[in-house]
């Protein structure tokens, strides 16, 4: 099989070498010259064998749109095109109806795994017709780890369904993440506690709380037992958001999950202007002295 | 009426002012020479006619207990103490029981409205029994708005239960403040509002969030239209926390106003570790850069 | 003046009615034959004299824009067009733009008070051109109470600006609301509280949490002290969910609002699945009891 | 070596058995006359070769209370009391004072793992002397799994250390179940989702999720695809409690672990006084209708 590969960022050029040396053809596309197989999109369409498996793996939103639409005036009817970047659910809808018009078929797959997946495989989740699906299983099979095939692919539904399973994922992994921390600066608080690296890392085997992202933890102590090299700004890149809003357009209580990506938004915050009122304000009616600003 | 007054802070000092306008004899005791009117509590205790009322308005915890021990040891059987302090409640039961073995009566008193109380009245919650809250209605009277009784004034239940109420105004009021913070930055944070004070004030009258909080809101807008110089640290005094463990330990959802304390918790850390470690995290399985610490 | 209103639902026949007490003329339009002026829009145009001032107070949604596509189509230039309704910002900025290809002018505003507005006036938050705005003022200046105009009108900015004010308004409400609501149960769940209707109403003078909801709650406590008539199953109408998706669209943290929208979509829940899966995984992880399916 | 345990219940049971497979001789004591191995403290006591190790396994608070009491009065100077229940650490600095007094030495435990633990072996967090723990690791190495000892044992500090990190950990618990629990509800709010179940499953292996807890939920989904059997009442017992009472204690912000609390409590309100109180709310001042009771 040989397929191409659009956009060799940190995860496409990872998925490139896994593909590869599970036995895929693939010509990689990037305008990174230093990374790129082909010069041009039209070279790498020259270089697949029609009916094509063109894999998308470009930043979501701007960038995935002009090349979904570059490759629907560039592909042959019958070719399929899979976006496996972090497209909101909404976005492949619009995607897949857009290049049906031309007969290019299109499927959606959320890829999780991060820079790991290279060595661990991607855990991966796919929208789109079951035909579509069952074409593009020998790229699954490889990408994802070894072993029985249900315990990291699935078929979510149609287009969208994919990414939308991914975006509650992600949604997922903010509210872990954040229990953890909260744990974490817990533990950190309390004299009582004299080893905290090594609590972390005996809860990885046996505990209820054992997982990778409790794994990583462990490495993180590792490397910076007290986090002393690391700010606590943290950013936010998007499925976190649309979890909410899509907790919310379904009335899904949600305040876990919630609860982590707003400590995102305050972590970045050098003023929070409403702690500013609040504080005002119990000047206002309790004569509790303010701070002066920074 | 002649009352003993403990305790002559920006509470006390004001509270003494108010009842001797409304006709209370008051002799108050500070350890503040310039604010006293007795040089001790034993100077105090001889001004005070018997059967005694002495009114405690110290701060809440190792003060406020030093203060009933040593009443205790002083006072006649038949006297009357009220803790018009910020005393949990479970303080009130200990206090009440101490004196009862003497015969010296107890009631506690949660005084709401701040500063302005001199002028506007406080808002008065009382606990106690019904013999002993009768007995010091002159002082009730006084010291809360003209107008109603029963609107400024209650006798919510036994020993304790006027600082339980009094606990929970005070965790309504930090959930209060926080709903208006947070619509006070998201106005802020959006071009489309040319005018945020404005908006405020026309929030006055007519409205259905208007306060008596949004009228200090609008009064702190005046006096700095963008809280240019406030800075965002926000202390809590106590009952705020104490509401939130007896939502706990009632089994009580109340996740708004432990929003507002964790906000207040949040607004006081430098550099949070809990977002030190997600953002670790997010090193670790994804590649995303973190910040250096600053 | 004499202007048109469309919608003459609870809130626009109310403000109909207040219109007409202050002087100004109105022809009111409404489908329900019961209480419309005038059978048809077109008569409603023909009634009112050009430049013509025309009150939109509709459900928001598709029956706004209808109406206001259709004004489009049957208005003159120069017209003034006024959506008071609970549109969200978005759409006032379509409209806008739509009406302003004819020359039609268009303001929005945000309008509070609910069915107290009759009689104590409407705060009022308008957004579009100041001239649009002042030719509207004799209008606001009947609707909003007496008294000082920027107490209860503000014109907050561009067009949108007056429904963005209404979003966060409402939004503010919302967390108002929850806070209250959860006092009032960790008040009822404590024993030592005997009088809890007595309590919220001393509350109404003197104390920092006095409001016009505070007020309203000890009416609401009038007429079934223990809420024992009314179900816990609580609605939300837009705005609190706008507010949150305002919150995240800006990264603006705002738990306690969002507590609030949560704590609606959870009274709603026959059965949790969320909290199905948490029982569940007790079970699995501790052989504890789950029970069985009401 | 040969050790006493007391209380063999779901979790004393199951590790009895793996402590004996282990090559640690126990005797075991519980009222439960069909699990006990003695019919008496004393019996158990007369058994177990001294300086003693007595295990304690029962339930925390007024029990365990009763049986340290005991076994201060019966155990001789050097013997050590370890407790493995899930006792308060606040509890274990009261026990370690009380047993000392007679020169009987304690240590405190954390254990997880749950009913799995009997055959993975458990997670253990141990606090108390150095000495102490290094004489008890024999029964630490056969209770916790197999491999490298720092993976699933940590000696967290002094005593209480260990029950303090088993708080956490159980807390941390609470937001992780929280988080998947509001992921899968949203994932069974979307109709685009075809095979939940299998979405779950295919976390497993490769993705930034993956877990023991969410190998638990596919299990569970396994047993009943849509949870249909299972009721949405969730109890809590303790740790997530203390944990946000320390959050508070301690001033550290734990938004995720504290909804996860409340969740549970509102999971087990058949109607909410909060939610009652806006209804009636919304119905004071917009005139919207409330549902009647139940």
């Amino acid at each position: 099989m040989h397929i191409g590969l659009i956009g060799l960022g940190k995860m496409g050029f990872n998925m490139r070498e896994r593909l590869r040396k599970g036995g895929i053809e693939v010509t990689g596309f990037d305008r990174n010259p230093e990374v790129t197989d082909v010069v041009s999109l039209d070279e790498l369409i020259a270089a697949v064998p029609a009916p094509r498996l063109i894999w998308v793996m470009v930043p979501s939103g701007g960038i995935t749109d002009a090349v979904i639409t570059e490759l629907g005036d560039k592909l042959d009817a019958g070719d399929l095109v899979i976006d496996g970047g972090n497209s909101r659910f909404t976005e492949d809808q619009k995607h897949g109806a857009a290049l049906a018009e031309k007969g290019i078929h299109f499927a959606d797959c959320g890829v999780s795994g991060g820079v790991w997946g290279l060595q661990n495989g991607y855990g991966l989740m796919a929208g789109g017709d079951a035909a579509d699906i069952e074409r593009a299983l020998p790229v699954f099979d490889v990408l994802r780890p070894e072993g029985e095939r249900a315990d990291s692919f699935v078929h979510v539904g149609g287009i969208g369904a994919g990414h939308y399973a991914k975006m509650v994922h992600n949604g997922i992994e903010y509210g872990l993440m954040q229990a953890y921390a909260e744990g974490y600066e817990l533990l950190a608080a309390k004299d009582i506690v004299d080893d905290l690296p090594g609590t972390f890392r005996a809860w990885q085997k046996g505990t209820v709380v054992r997982s990778w992202l409790l794994d990583l933890m462990v490495k993180a102590l590792d490397e910076d037992p007290g986090l002393e090299s690391i700010d606590d700004y943290v950013e936010d890149s998007g499925e976190g958001r649309w979890t909410v809003e899509e907790a919310i357009a379904n009335a899904v209580p949600a305040p876990a999950i919630t609860a982590a990506l707003f400590a995102r938004f305050s972590s970045r915050e050098e003023n929070s202007p409403a702690m500013k009122m609040v504080s005002a304000l119990r000047h206002q009616f309790g004569g509790h002295a303010t701070r002066p600003a920074k």
